[in-house]
Parts: structure tokens; C-alpha cells; sequence
């Protein structure tokens, strides 16, 4: 894995190099996405079902296009036991995390009358999109599914493409029932989200779309963005290990490549101050490549966006982690939590040398949704937030409005909105 | 103002009506707003004083964009010390109701050296635009920087187009100064946007960008999207008033008016169970109209986007006000609190005969930017959410990862992700 010194050019070109990933630069696809945008939302299902025959080879129609209960209890069967509790017990540890993250409604009165607040309610029906295939990771589901459920909202629908042979991955539809999806629809790809965004004769509209997918599945979650809600848009894994020469070269090693096994544009950065555990963690990385069935993802990704970075400084760390705002952020120094404190910006923050980021993906109960690309700058992880929404609440009496109706009306003129002022004015007119 | 009976048929031909103002049906405005952005990306300054030259037709550029200490002071002066009292005493009561959406970062720990938390930060810095011409309203600068204030943003960086004569109207330099603006700068339309987003020469590069704007202000906001974060695209200003035989009809009608005059594509609704009242809000409309110095605008808006619906039920009240999500919903009835409960979706919800809209627009404190067209079903208020993001905490010992770490490998093999397994495998190597 190449080794570079940490200067200003390095930084610059690795910002650059990584900000390549960037969805916003395929356009190329977007007019292909509209196009299927727009079919869909004129044609309906007739749409919808003929790129699914195109795209997934899939003969799916209004007959078959919901997961069915049979199909749901061949896949426990297909599951197992063993594997079901395992999935449980990460189901146990998601939910208890999320449920703290719950708002509430509150407001605050004075004895004049005014009653000021903010009502919190929970959206009514969201879409969730599960990727198909090599990417159909039950994780996912119950990170995309629970805090939707935690916050309340009544219907969970779920999209996920079919198989050639119209199944669905079993583990896939496990998590989405243990989770507590509503139904389970078979569409993926720009089509399902056409489908969530506009509603079909079979498939509900819904107010917000949330769950990772491929490049179309982002730019379609783009375009259909205003008219429904969606999450941040999820561009490949990324983690950045933070280190001093305290450091287990062998753990950080492995974490930098359970990263890259993502795929061939995910990225794993070690920045550190030591050479020493620079060259260590390069060793134990190759030594390691040897044995991993996806080594040649892994050493794609590597070529193309892993980097081992030297400082001078902690400072220095400090600072390109807080540039590059990783999604994954582990800290493997002496005092890790002194050095969490000058994190400004990442996804999630693994602190200490147990913290093992595949510990966050599946176990440990925050969500593993998390703002890529340097989006952690503006993003937060999927929570509870993302499924509940706001109204203010503002009552006052006469005696309220009486004190500060002149200063309203006054406010109204100065921008020439008379009806405004007028609107205060007719609740004194007798004063007038 | 039409009067109509609220059925299905109503209420589809309403829903159907109001989307029309949605942004989304701009399409061919778009391709000049990518055009515009893309020049800006490239050219930096050249290109934002170019557009600004020809759109604003004022002669900007890197010695004059940026707002002066002298302009602000002969802008205080221009406003003078009775509108200045009067935008103290909004200011006041508007960061005051700030204040308490403060989020807190916190941690959940466990006897096993488990520690999970979120970590609350400020965004470091935001853009706010603020239009010019017949649209700057002070009121909205506060409303825009205050909960990035209280949020604890490091810099605001305001953009407003300037006039001919190159000068930004003095209400908005005294509010922007007042609510605790860093810089302001004096570009506006896409190209502003443009700026914000990839930063030029002359204006910083932010992380979000907030506020109100015509059409290529929207659109351009869109398009940017993903590579900073944008608040709620707005469009055109709404109230709908759910009111029973009890609600004063002078009033109601007053208000139906203070948001019809803002343009043409406003929207005015009042829902009732009350003929008697319908007819009688009909008729003050009428006589206000004569007196209001924005007929014509009102006059337009009432007769594209303004109806008076009467209903057999309150349920149906109550079924439509929340089916269309108005930006402001006001509650007439007699006991408002009670029917508040059954409201789902607003921006924001105004009790009481003396909650008239307009005091929420300029005083009470909640912020009045406000979803709109129906977003109010999954977006918020503008808030101090809008300005922090979380990062997750993991914290785990040894012997917290050591009770899980076989169900976590078990996870990752289950999902063919075998670096993943890897990385918690290499912890406990020497018990296997």
C-alpha cells in the first residue's frame, strides 16, 4: 500500500482523487434515470414491470409483485436458526441506540397567554430500497428499517430488485420482517424509486425514500428530491484510521481492508505519526491479502484510493481527518477520547482499539448509514430525525398580541405587505 | 372568492391545482441554471461578475462585492431608530425560541466499557441567501441567520443582489448585521448559488445554503445538492384556515389576505363546517380588497389559488388540512388546542382567534420559513437542526467485543464480507 509524507500537495490531490467518486459527477446517466422517472410516473405499473423485465429479467406483475407470507416463511426456512439469532441480537442492539435518539414534542407558556413549541410527528409512510444481488446485505435492512419504526411511522414499504427467477434474497426479506417492514415490493433499480415517489397501481406513494443503491438509484433519489424526502446520497464506504504509534499495526491493518473489500472505488486511509506503524500496517496488509476471498477488490481499492499518510504532527492528523470527513473515523491513539474531542467531522467515530468499524456495521446500534465523500462536513448518520418532521406551535391571547401590535404592524409596513399589517390591526380595531 | 362544497372531486382538483407551483414543473429553466453553475464552477469570479453585470445590471467585482463596514453604517442610518427597535424586538423573541431546539451531544455508557453516544457539532460555515429588489424582507434575514447563530455556525457568509447602482437595500444590511452575519456579499440568482457551492476568488466555499429565491434561486440550490447540503427548496407562501361557526369571519378573512398578497401564485384556503361563516368571510374579503394597496395581487392569487371549501364534518376539516399540508394552518374553532391534536402535517400551527399569521411571520419567534406545496408532510420549520450535524460514538473494551465478536463474524460471513469478519477475528487470535 503506497506511503506518502503528509504535506499540502499530498492533501490536495487526495482530496481531489476522492471527490472523483462523487455521484454528482455521472451525468451521463441522468438523462437515462429521467427518462425512467418519467415513464414511470405517466405509465404506472406498466412501466414499472417492463424495466423490471428489462433490467432484471424478471417476469414481475400485479400478481406477483408483493412478497407473498409463503415466500417470507421459505426464506426463515432458507435463514436457519443459528443465523436468525444472530440477526436478532443486532436487531436488539439498534433498536435499544435508536430509541434514544427519539424527539419529542415540548412548548413553553408565559401567564399572558402565549403558548410558543414544536409538535413532533412521525412521517406517515416511507420507502426503504434494498439493493439486489451481490450487494443484498440484511444489515442494511434493519439499519434502514428500525429507526423508521422507532420514530413511529406507520408503513414501511420496501423495494428490492428480483432475481432472474423473480426471488428475492432470503436473508433480505428475514431482516425486513424481523425489522417490520409493511410489505416487501419486488422492483430495484431508478424504476422503484419512480414508483415510491409517484405511486403506482400497486405500489403506494410515499413521502421519503431512504436505503443505498447503485448509481441510478442515487440519481433518481436526486431528481425525485422536493417532491418526496430522501436521505443523504450514499457514494462508496470510506474509512480513515487516525494513529500513533500506540497503535496495533495488525488491527489497523485489518480494518483499512474490511473497508476496501466494499468494492474497487471504496477508500481506506491510515494517517499517522509514526513511520514505524506506517511500515508495519503496509506489511500486515500484504500479509493479509493473501488469505481474503475478495483480495483483488480489495487490491483495486487500494491501488485507487487507499492511502498511508505520514504526519509530522498531531495536528496535522487532526486536521486531514476533519478535511476528508471520513464516514468511518477510528481513533488508535493514547488518550483516544481526548483526541475524539477535535473531531469535527466524520460519519462515525470508533474509538479505541476494540472499536472495530465491522463492529459498528452490524453489532453495536448505531447506524451504519453514514455521510460519505466528505458529506459528514454537513450530514449526519440515518436516525430517528430522519422520519420525523416539525410544526411550530404558536398560540397567543389578546392580552399577547396587544403588547407588541403596533411593533408587528410597523415591521409588515416597512416591507409594503399591508395586508399583513391589516390582518393584525382588525384584532384592535376598537382601539383604534 | 369562490365558494365550492369540499367532496373528493373538490379536493383532487385542489390537490392537483396547488402542485402546479411546484418547482419540480420548471424543467426548462434548468439547463440555464446547470449552465450558469457549471461557468461559475470553472470561471470563479469572472464568471460571477459577468452574470451579475448582466442579470442585476450592476457593476460588481472583486473590490466592491464584498458589503463595507461604511455601507453598513449609512444603511443604520437610512433605517433609523424606530424600525431598528422594532427588528431588536423580533430579533429578541426569535432567538429566544432558538434557543430551545438546542441539541445536546450525549453518551450512553455500560459497566463493560461500552460507550455509545452521538456527538452534536455546528456546521463551521453557511450561506444564506437573501433577495433583492421587491422581495427583501428583513424579516427573513433574521429568520435565516438566527438558528445558524444559536447553532454556533463559525461563519455566515449572506448573499444579495445589489441593485443597478450596485446598493443592497439598507433593511436587509441592518437585519443581516443585527442577526450576526460574518460577510455579505453582493451577488445573487444561480451564479450566487454557484459561488456558495465551489467558492470563487472572492467568496468562501460553504457547507450549506439556506433561503428563499425566484425560480433559478431553486433550482440551482437543487442542483448543488449533495455536494453542499440546502435547506427546504421554498415555493410559493400558503395559509389554509380550518374554522368552525365560532371563528370571527373578519379575521379569518384578513389573514386568507396577508398571505394571498405576498404574489400571484399564493395560496389562500379556508376550510369550514360553517356556510354561514363561508358567505361572511366571502364578503369581508371583498371589502378589504378595496382598501389594500396589493389588490391586484391578491386579486390574481384569490382567483388562481384561493377557495373557500365548506365540509359536512370537522373530519373532513381535519382529513384536507392534513392532506394538504399548508405552510400556515390556522385553528378558528372552539377548542382549538383540541382539534391542534388532530392535525398531522403544517409548518406551522397558529391557535386561536389572535395567532393571526402575520405574527408569526415577523414576531412570536418561531422561524417562518416554512415547508411548503405539500412538503410540510416530511420537511420541517427551518430550526437549529438545520445547522449541526452528529457523528456517532463507539467506544468498546475488550471484553464488551469479546461476548459478541463470534455473532459479529458470523454477520459478515453471512453477507460474504470476509475482511469484515477478519478485522474482529484478528482481536481474539490468540483464543482461537
Amino acid at each position: 500500500m503506497r506511503i506518502q509524507h503528509l504535506d499540502s500537495s499530498t492533501k490536495k490531490n487526495l482530496l481531489e482523487d476522492l471527490l472523483q467518486r462523487s455521484p454528482s459527477s455521472y451525468g451521463q446517466y441522468e438523462q437515462a434515470v429521467a427518462e425512467i422517472l418519467n415513464n414511470v410516473k405517466i405509465e404506472k405499473d406498466k412501466a414499472l414491470f417492463a424495466y423490471t423485465e428489462q433490467f432484471d429479467h424478471a417476469h414481475i406483475d400485479a400478481s406477483n409483485v408483493r412478497v407473498t407470507m409463503e415466500e417470507i416463511q421459505a426464506a426463515y426456512e432458507e435463514v436457519g436458526e443459528e443465523l436468525l439469532r444472530v440477526i436478532r441480537g443486532s436487531l436488539e442492539s439498534i433498536k435499544s441506540y435508536h430509541e434514544k435518539q427519539r424527539q419529542f414534542s415540548w412548548f413553553d407558556s408565559k401567564p399572558d397567554g402565549t403558548i410558543l413549541g414544536q409538535k413532533v410527528t412521525a412521517l406517515q409512510r416511507v420507502g426503504v430500497y434494498v439493493p439486489g444481488g451481490k450487494a443484498a446485505y440484511p444489515s442494511s435492512v434493519l439499519m434502514n428499517i428500525v429507526p423508521a419504526r422507532v420514530a413511529g411511522v406507520d408503513e414501511i414499504i420496501m423495494v428490492t430488485p428480483p432475481g432472474a427467477d423473480g426471488r428475492v434474497n432470503a436473508n433480505t426479506l428475514v431482516a425486513a420482517c424481523e425489522a417490520g417492514a409493511t410489505a416487501i415490493y419486488k422492483v430495484g433499480g431508478a424504476q422503484a424509486i419512480g414508483a415510491l415517489a409517484y405511486g403506482t397501481e400497486s405500489i403506494p406513494k410515499v413521502d421519503k425514500i431512504v436505503g443505498p443503491g447503485n448509481i441510478y438509484v442515487a440519481l433518481a433519489k436526486k431528481a425525485v428530491y422536493g417532491h418526496v424526502s430522501i436521505d443523504a446520497i450514499a457514494g462508496p464506504s470510506e474509512i480513515m484510521v487516525v494513529a500513533d504509534e500506540t497503535a496495533n499495526p495488525r488491527y489497523v491493518a485489518a480494518d483499512l481492508l474490511s473497508q476496501a473489500e466494499h468494492d474497487e472505488m471504496a477508500s481506506a486511509i491510515l494517517v499517522t505519526t509514526s513511520e514505524k506503524l506506517a511500515r508495519e500496517v503496509s506489511d500486515q496488509i500484504d500479509g493479509f491479502l493473501k488469505e481474503l476471498s475478495r483480495a483483488d477488490i480489495i487490491q483495486k481499492s487500494l491501488d485507487n484510493y487507499g492511502y498511508i499518510l505520514i504526519a509530522d504532527t498531531m495536528d496535522e492528523v487532526i486536521d486531514t481527518a476533519n478535511e476528508i470527513a471520513s464516514e468511518h473515523l477510528e481513533i488508535m491513539t493514547k488518550n483516544p477520547y481526548d483526541t475524539m474531542t477535535r473531531i469535527r467531522n466524520a460519519g462515525a467515530i470508533f474509538i479505541g482499539e476494540y472499536a472495530s468499524e465491522p463492529l459498528g456495521d452490524y453489532y453495536a446500534g448505531p447506524n451504519h448509514v453514514l455521510p460519505t465523500n466528505g458529506t459528514a462536513k454537513f450530514f449526519s448518520p440515518l436516525s430517528v430525525d430522519d422520519f420525523i418532521k416539525k410544526s411550530s406551535i404558536i398560540g397567543y391571547s389578546r392580552e399577547a398580541l396587544e403588547r407588541v401590535h403596533k411593533d408587528i404592524e410597523a415591521f409588515a409596513e416597512a416591507e409594503h405587505l399591508t395586508a399583513h399589517a391589516n390582518s393584525i390591526k382588525v384584532r384592535f380595531e376598537e382601539n383604534r
